[in-house]
């Protein structure tokens, strides 16, 4: 069996799994809070519970975390994760477990696992994106994971769409995930009902500052015209990285992934509609199949530990 | 042997290639001008004379096409090229010739080419990037080269990276060639002679309609202080991209070609100390390696070549 780990900003989550069928046999999670070598407790007592719990030999652990997490197992930064930086969790863990240890970038994992189990599935070249606090992204082509020279790819949200644009937290002026992701999609909710242009928003939500965009989520789903539009706007904003990425990597299908997803429908058509648009040359291309990801939370960690069952490469 | 084409907006240009070597025993060149046909015709008669002349067989024909070359050899779509638009080039040579022929994308083609035999020669994670006329780029990712699900990829020229900036001949607003390009080296010369503040250039063009990227780098080269605040500008518009393809690739090394190249190290540094400032987390990642393109011209009908060779995958 193999064990997967997802290390995110709030929740080290674990999955014990069976390699040759992806099944999940078990799985926890515990806070990821404080430095390396706190976290490093945490994820050993995870796996030692899990052991014991399952009465299971592990063959390998695989983690995925935010964050530029080298091909060697350092954590060179994360946004997410500050504690961590320049912290060889890979090796401290492969040290103290015996084991095999694969550590990588979660979005690039949860790529490689809706590749093998979800809507990646039959494609040779495609991309997951995901809508949540930031954009994350990962990419298959030609079959293969692009990991990059350092294992840093796919960090697409910090892609500069608006050169002139407001600064993001990030200091950069205009990244993709400034306008795009689920916090973006939150933002311009309240700033439309700021100045009374979406109170459907403000009554779902009961103040300007609760609306995020799960609010506007709902008020779509509720047939709101306000919504409608709102939504619209952002679906072309998502849809302006994509088309950046559709024309630099020209994937046959794009598996869009994160909290943002269980809006379905509206938001798969949006995305689809303004990215045909926006791709240039878009009426001599087959057009790029924009589906949503199967396989939720579970991504990051389910990759990892494939990969780890791979040997890593 | 082989034979290598890189059809361009004007020339298609024949290298004659040894493929165990990559030496290059002869070469042609005529003008690409007319429709599919017509350029067909071109195709065979310099293959008969390349035949002739050199008294040899050929193996396979590979052809480096501007434009979304499909891998099954019809070009869908060419701004340079637009009466090839949907005409079969690749199945009309192979027929006629009873060769093997490999259509792809010229700045795809000419990246192969590099990592064979030139700057990229070395590294399995890379990217070149041609500053011209527009700008081309091809990627090479764990080794292998990055051709997309019908062979469009590379075309990051067309990335958007001022969504609210102006208009470009693409109908894109904001797209990078906009501002990085060989030929938007030249309209900022000429803006800036416009409005007085780049006298050396107007007195070595003459005039302010003739000045073009390559004046902006004649008053570099001698020294001129308003050349370089000029050119520091440009070099930071060329980082702007390179930052976006260096967080989604991270490559070990990037390989600058295109007429722009002959300006050699202070471009090389200049986008080299922008690229530092401009890409997220850059004080953690290890520097990237820039070098400038070492096979010229030659790149995309050498590469077209050694693709053909190893059977165009």
């Amino acid at each position: 069996m193999i064990l997967g780990f997802d290390v995110g900003g709030t929740n080290a989550r674990a999955l014990l799994i069976d390699p040759a069928t992806g099944a999940i046999s078990d799985r926890d999670r515990e806070s990821s809070a404080g430095p390396g070598p706190v976290l490093l407790e945490t994820l050993l007592r995870m796996i030692d519970r899990m052991r014991k719990h399952n009465n299971v030999e592990l063959d390998a652990i695989g983690l995925g975390v935010a964050g530029l997490a080298h091909r060697s197992g350092v954590i060179h930064y994360s946004p997410n994760l500050p504690e961590l930086i320049e912290y060889p969790l890979g090796t401290e863990l492969a040290e103290r477990t015996g084991l095999d240890v694969v550590v990588m970038n979660d979005a690039t994992a949860a790529t490689w696992a809706e590749g093998r189990l979800g809507a990646g599935r039959g494609s040779d070249d495609f991309m997951l994106v995901t809508l949540g606090t930031g954009i994350g992204s990962g990419f298959v082509c030609g079959g293969r994971l692009i990991h990059g020279h350092n294992g840093f790819a796919g960090e697409s949200g910090h892609m500069v769409v608006d050169a002139n644009g407001p600064t993001h937290h990030t200091g950069q002026q205009g990244p993709w995930e400034y306008y795009a992701s689920g916090t973006a999609l939150g933002q311009i909710g309240r700033s439309q009902a700021q100045i009374g242009l979406f109170p459907s928003a403000l009554s779902l939500a009961g103040s300007v500052a609760a609306i995020t965009g799960f609010t506007v989520a709902e008020a779509l789903g509720r047939g709101d015209k306000e919504a409608e539009r709102i939504f619209d706007g952002f679906c072309r904003q998502v849809a302006v990285g994509l088309a950046n990425l559709v024309m630099i990597f020209d994937p046959e299908r794009i598996v869009l992934g994160g909290g943002l997803t269980d809006i379905g429908e509206p938001l798969r058509a949006g995305t689809a509609r303004w990215l045909d648009t926006l791709t240039l040359g878009g009426e001599y291309r087959p057009p790029v199949n924009i589906v949503m990801a199967e396989l939720g939370d579970d991504a990051g960690a389910l990759g990892a530990a494939l990969w780890a069952h791979q040997g890593g490469a």
